[in-house]
């Protein structure tokens, strides 16, 4: 019985930084050789960074990225590498090369292209043809990228039956709730399909409005997880494969499963040269890591996303517009728990129509948090805006006209702090207001990441209360939570008065943004059928703002920006 | 001799809007029938407007599109039709009916979906496969959609090779730059291919960043433009076809190709009723129209771009603040000339650091058009900022932040009046500025449109001297065109304290941001290499900025926004 040492290496590459990742990479590969490992695997275009988006389109970029495989190639001595780049040949490809000892032994190009949701695989890539399976030792494997796994008559289906015992499908997988079981699952659905190992290497870290949760993984052929990395952490995993265990369940598992394939999909075998594969090692305790519950794992990926943001585009420290309000908590101890709270700084601006209540909130959230809590009051900068445009808005209602002036000299005094300190603002914005619009243009929608963009309100409360709970302490004040949610704009002002209550709206929300029900299927959910046509026409009426708020963190099925394209003009009526 | 007449209907649908575009296709089917044609052609996506992005992902959208396809079924007795709709089968197709006296014949699906620039079209579609033609009395005749036209061995080949006489493409083609004529000679190159007669009809009117341009045409057997419509105009395009014309022509050319196709590809034949064809009609006057200049183009692109965003998202009106510079005059001009001069309103909102000169300059260029300019002065307002955070800033250098506030405070006061009056704010950023990030997000940036957000600063200037000229008067005062362009942020500022002259900014903008060019690349153009790199890296460093700026009209052959798309977290050095 052989036993071959292989490592999945769950890294965090930044985006364009050939440099930086090749850097990384080779220090991984050193750590796999020094526990003996035979194989290493990379994420999906672990030297380019997912997703470079229209960097594929300069020559140069690509010619970097071959030159950065390269250097990769030399470090490789006496150990095969997988590793995700972009191959150009007569097209751009998304590929994975196969380095054994110092030599590119075969490139795989990735045949299934997602293009739907975050991405645009079409806009760049040419589907590979190709599906070989190599030979290591005794080993048999075959390697193939991120979406050619979720096809059932996919790769793996001509790899496994062109004799391959494992199958190394790497990875940049982006987050959202539930997604990491879901891909658990898959795979375990793809080895009964094919009778062969699967591990499943992710990529770990934010990029943009991406998480990338990491959570490898390695199923064997009885469709256990036997190996599990934790999520939105770098790592690496080694796992020991007993080949003869793998014939043996392969055997087994073949007696159920007949696939056919037509003849001429017949995968190619490539040998290894078997230099690269020294003797018998020493074991490894495989890991293990638990899955954590729904609600911290979005939590994490909120701390992921905002720390990656601001120290991939280093930032000295982050400023938040603390309104003693529960977004703003939240957004706030978030950004303590990615950044350290001496990297952390609040604003309390208050106007006429703060409540004392709110004062005392923003400050006991800044206490509980350890940082610096200044005060601005946007009082007499509001008296005179009110005062420059008095002739001109003479006998004019007083209204929204006036509310948002505040908002968005709260988003002035932000941003001068930012252009002052170098501070990135965070934006405090919520999914459900981004959602209908309740939120003010250049106002509080100013900023240069919105941390809970993608989060619902009834979400929100959720992970104010894991927060707390996690730390066995109020982070997040009781009554931070407790309170009705206001504006506090105006006099008495409360989120009621415009939008239905949030238990209400965010299931109306979720079936129209993120599950395309229509007008006649949300009403079917038992919604009052003015409420439904109010949120939608709200939803359809405000995608102008949310073309010009910030980049925010993606955590569920379907978020703004690139994962919901939709036109501003548009007089689309489902009700 | 049979003649045979074609109704080409170059149509401005809106995004959405079932009702109201099939109630205009019906009214150009009855237009058509009043000048006795046999047979009337929409453009691509008509019933839905193009592009309607993620609202295909909507069921209800889709059921509400074949339901409005129906309508117009019923409106087409005694005539033949084909008009662009999403057909739904076991998966979504961009399609065109062909409806034949009110009975649905049958259903081209198009078979090259495009997914480049601000294409997304695999996102939604899935590729057709059949390529059939049908036969109208004397006449064989092929649909194909848009895309298809431009692949040599596309649909037409096959159509062609089926029999067709003539071959219908029909298109929702976005303008860009000279667009217009790269389509004629690319047409006329697959009529030379194929020996057949193309009549192209494209959409006309703006849809968000997009502008359709028209200018449908028909090229004859002989590569010759025989019918050209006018750009930017809604028209129905009648033309004569002559049979036996078509055949001649066809026997002369097809001596010169052999073009071959494998056996499975070859197109069905589908005959329609000829009931649907009546007698002999009287003769119609060709369509000739003239092209215009570039400038003219681009000019009429903006104003239409302008005109419909306004008018479909029902603005009453726009407000525009106005530096006595020369990018809001130009603005100004458009939406004047877009608008009418009552509905456009400007705002002159003098600092300390503004120039008497401009002053005069906006004055002047209010005047010359005829429109109010409303004086507010951000004096009282940027002092008492500066008051409120004296202790906070204590000890920083003026800088930035200061000229960042002024900026915001405008932005801040034009929202205001947005807010108050329901006017659109439009912004007036050029894309030399947008590129380099020379502006003040939430500030000089904040609007609902940005105009001339595409236009570099060097066509700025064409732009205004073609407006002068075209009006024979001084419509943009000269003085706003010769003086040095300056923010006005801080005593005795210039453009030119910042970035290289124009002239030398706008090519290595071009090549870098429109033909993907590298560092090394632009060198080899003649630029100082320090000069390149610093451009380079302020495009990078500003995309941030760009990710929340106004949507603004595309006129070059990369835009910001879909059609590039560009990570905010980027590291790549190409010097």
């Amino acid at each position: 019985m052989k036993k071959l040492r292989i490592s999945l290496a769950q890294i965090n590459p930044v985006v364009g930084d050939l440099v930086g990742n090749v850097k990384k990479i080779i220090s991984y590969i050193k750590k796999a050789k020094k526990i003996k490992s035979e194989l290493i695997a990379f994420p999906e275009l672990a030297i380019t960074g997912y997703p470079p988006e229209d960097l594929l389109l300069n020559p140069q970029f690509i010619k970097d990225n071959i030159k950065a495989l390269h250097k990769v190639k030399k470090a490789s001595k006496g150990i095969n590498v997988i590793v995700g780049f972009v191959d150009c040949k007569d097209a751009l490809f998304n590929a994975a090369a196969l380095i054994s000892n110092g030599r590119i032994i075969d490139v795989y190009h990735k045949k299934h292209l997602p293009n739907y949701g975050v991405f645009d695989e079409h806009r760049y890539f040419k589907a590979g043809r190709r599906c070989p399976v190599y030979n290591l030792g005794d080993m048999t494997f075959g390697v193939n990228i991120c979406e050619d796994i979720w096809y059932k008559t996919g790769p793996a289906r001509i790899q496994a039956l062109s004799g391959a015992d494992i199958i190394i499908n790497i990875n940049a997988s982006p987050y959202h709730m539930g997604k990491a079981s879901f891909r658990e699952n898959m795979v375990s659905t793809r080895v009964s399909d094919n009778g062969v190992v699967i591990a499943y290497v992710n990529m770990v870290g934010g990029q943009d409005e991406l998480v990338f949760d990491g959570g490898s993984f390695v199923i064997d052929g009885e469709g256990r997880a036997v190996v599990k990395a934790r999520q939105f952490k770098e790592e690496l995993i080694p796992f020991d494969l007993e080949i003869q265990n793998i014939r043996k369940s392969k055997n087994k598992k073949s007696r159920g499963i007949k696939p056919k394939i037509p003849k001429w999909k017949k995968a190619e075998k490539v040998k290894i040269p078997y230099s690269a594969v020294r003797g018998e090692k020493p074991g490894i305790k495989m890991k293990k890591a638990v899955r954590i519950s729904e609600i911290e794992e979005v939590y994490n990926a909120l701390l992921t996303g905002t720390r990656d943001y601001v120290l991939k585009n280093r930032f000295k420290g982050v400023v938040i517009g603390m309104s003693g309000g529960i977004d703003s908590a939240l957004v706030t101890a978030i950004a303590v728990d990615a950044l350290g709270k001496e990297n952390v700084h609040g604003l309390w601006m208050p106007s006429p129509y703060s409540s004392d209540e709110s004062c005392q909130d923003a400050g006991a959230t800044a206490g509980n948090l350890g940082i610096e809590l200044k005060t601005i009051s946007i009082d007499n900068i509001f008296k005179t805006y009110l005062k420059t445009l008095i002739t001109e808005f003479r006998g004019t209602k007083k209204g929204i006209t006036e509310e948002n002036l505040q908002a968005r000299i709260r988003g002035n005094i932000l941003m001068a702090f930012s252009n002052k300190f170098s501070w990135l603002v965070l934006a405090t914005g919520n999914k459900s207001e981004m959602s209908v619009g309740y939120a003010t243009l250049y106002g509080d929608m100013a900023g240069g990441f919105a941390v809970i963009k993608d989060v619902p309100k009834t979400m929100v409360y959720e992970l104010c209360h894991w927060r707390n709970e996690s730390a066995g302490r109020q982070i997040i004040p009781e009554r931070v939570i407790t309170k009705e949610p206001s504006a506090e704009l105006k006099p008495g002002q409360k989120d009621s008065d415009t939008l239905p209550a949030y238990p209400i709206l965010d299931p109306i929300l979720k079936a129209y943004i993120e599950q395309d029900a229509g007008f006649k299927e949300i009403k079917k959910m038992g919604c009052k059928p003015e409420c439904v046509q109010k949120v939608i026409k709200m939803v359809d009426y405000s995608e102008y703002k949310r073309r010009q708020s910030p980049p925010g963190i993606k955590i569920t099925a379907r978020a703004f920006g690139k994962d919901r394209r939709f036109p501003m003009t548009n007089r689309y009526k489902s009700y």
